[in-house]
């Protein structure tokens, strides 16, 4: 069987492993190089290129159907449980605590809470909207493990690997933020990327109500896809009598939208963590209307 | 019918202008926001995810057929030619004269030789070998018009703009290279940067004597797609006992590639100037195999 394989970032340096491994059984293996954000962009368009039969896609579970034979391999990872203990110092003040997670460390959830349930805290975990498969799991475009109990909870707890998760889930809630990182082997409140973040984005809308010209963007990704709302938006826009067009990419080039010239603003209908990351690598504003589902 | 419109970056400024003009004859027009590096490198992916009628690449003449409607639409810029006396100061030495230039400019050759033959040169225009369309003109992947006349002329001088084209010519050829460059209006002999590429390339080749482990890159361009020689580079590798996996991409992601923590050296058999002008954004060597068609 023709097999391409995918791997997020911090996987791909097992990438040569695992492809000997399938090799050795018989299997023809050829790895995707992409960037890979999540399930919601499979390498489908390498898949079909190559004519394999197969995707294997690791660290990710299912986001939505494809028209191809997709096999997901979810990864664990156990990390280590020691910072918990210190973590009691930062939550003194709070006592219903909320907790999420990245899919890694989904099955380690039940230990976190029982930890703090052993120390006095009432413990609640979210269920997310949708994208996200399992209660405290966050992903880029799904929070709602978070921001559906944050009414309920005195403050959050994070725990996993790195600030893209996390920050994500801190600007669709308003209780404080702690983030226990066993990787970097970090405790730190992120609240003030809250503030930073909402100036920013102010900033954004503001600059761009004087915009007469609109670029909307559209990925391509499988699961970042929505040729439908950009119709609606670049409807609206031009009744308006301003100018708009949609510009569709796989991965967006900051590059070769900043060379877009006449476009005075762009809005995003892709993952919505574009807008939080990676906005200000570009000289135009850029605005998210990806939540409205069509 | 629905077209997706394709620039390279120097043209994207232009984009928006050019999909009003087709909407306005009644076509849905989108454009593709993705880098451009060639003919090599059609929006085909993009094309069939919107369901794309029509692909209009501009800049670039046809590369190879493709199972797609494809429009090309050549771009010709009239470049002032005052720079022409000046660069005589620099030609003294040197009476066989050897002129190269981008598909931009090709019709502006003959002019350009009509010029240094009144002033008393003799002026060679070579042929490409396959990929470049016209006599003199230069691509990234064929610089024959300049390699298949080194032999015959004193000097060379490349007309047009950037350093990109007028690179590859320099390195498969031996003598004086003048770029005359009208938009940046400069004139400068490069040959410099040929010693420096020399002393890279070796430098690459050296630490890659010692690598267990190796990377074939595979472009899914349709213009750049070798599958068959990177397993025939794989079978050579593994029946060393050494270790190497193929690795694809639309566009390589450098981030990405180094992420492959495994891996002590890459081979690439995709566009030649991905080891002249990326390799140094990449942790391990990049060798070039590109080159020998199957």
């Amino acid at each position: 069987m023709k097999i391409l394989l995918q791997f997020p970032e911090g996987l791909k340096q097992h990438a040569l492993e695992y492809a000997k491994k399938l090799e050795e059984g018989g299997d023809e293996v050829i790895i995707s190089a992409s960037p890979t954000f999540g399930a919601c962009d499979l390498a489908l368009d390498e898949a079909r290129k190559i004519g394999a039969d197969k995707l294997i896609h690791f660290g990710h579970a299912e986001f939505m159907h494809v028209d191809f034979n997709v096999e997901y391999v979810e990864y664990k990872i156990d990390a280590s449980l020691e910072l918990l203990p210190k973590s009691l110092d930062y939550l003194k003040a709070y006592n219903k605590i909320g907790i999420v997670t990245t899919v890694q460390h989904v099955h380690q959830l039940e230990d976190i809470k029982r930890f703090y349930e052993q120390h006095g805290k009432e413990v609640f975990i979210g269920k997310p909207y949708g994208f996200a498969r399992h209660d405290g799991q966050i992903l880029g475009c799904d929070v709602g493990s978070a921001a559906r109990i944050n009414e309920m909870v005195d403050a959050f707890v994070y725990f996993g690997g790195g600030l893209f998760h996390p920050v994500g889930a801190l600007l669709a809630t308003t209780k404080p933020f702690l983030v226990v990182e066993p990787f970097a082997n970090r405790i730190d409140f992120i609240d003030s990327y809250r503030e930073a973040y909402k100036k920013r984005s102010k900033g954004r809308i503001l600059s761009a109500l004087y915009a007469k010209s609109f670029g909307i963007l559209v990925s391509t990704k499988n699961g970042q896809y929505n040729m439908a709302l950009a119709k609606i938006i670049k409807d609206r826009i031009t009744k308006d009598g301003l100018n708009a067009a949609i510009l569709v990419s796989n991965t967006f080039d900051f590059d070769s939208l900043n060379n877009m010239m006449e476009i005075d603003a762009f809005v995003n209908t892709a993952c919505p963590r574009l807008v939080t990351e990676d906005d200000e690598r570009l000289r135009k504003p850029l605005t998210c209307l990806q939540y409205i589902r069509l």
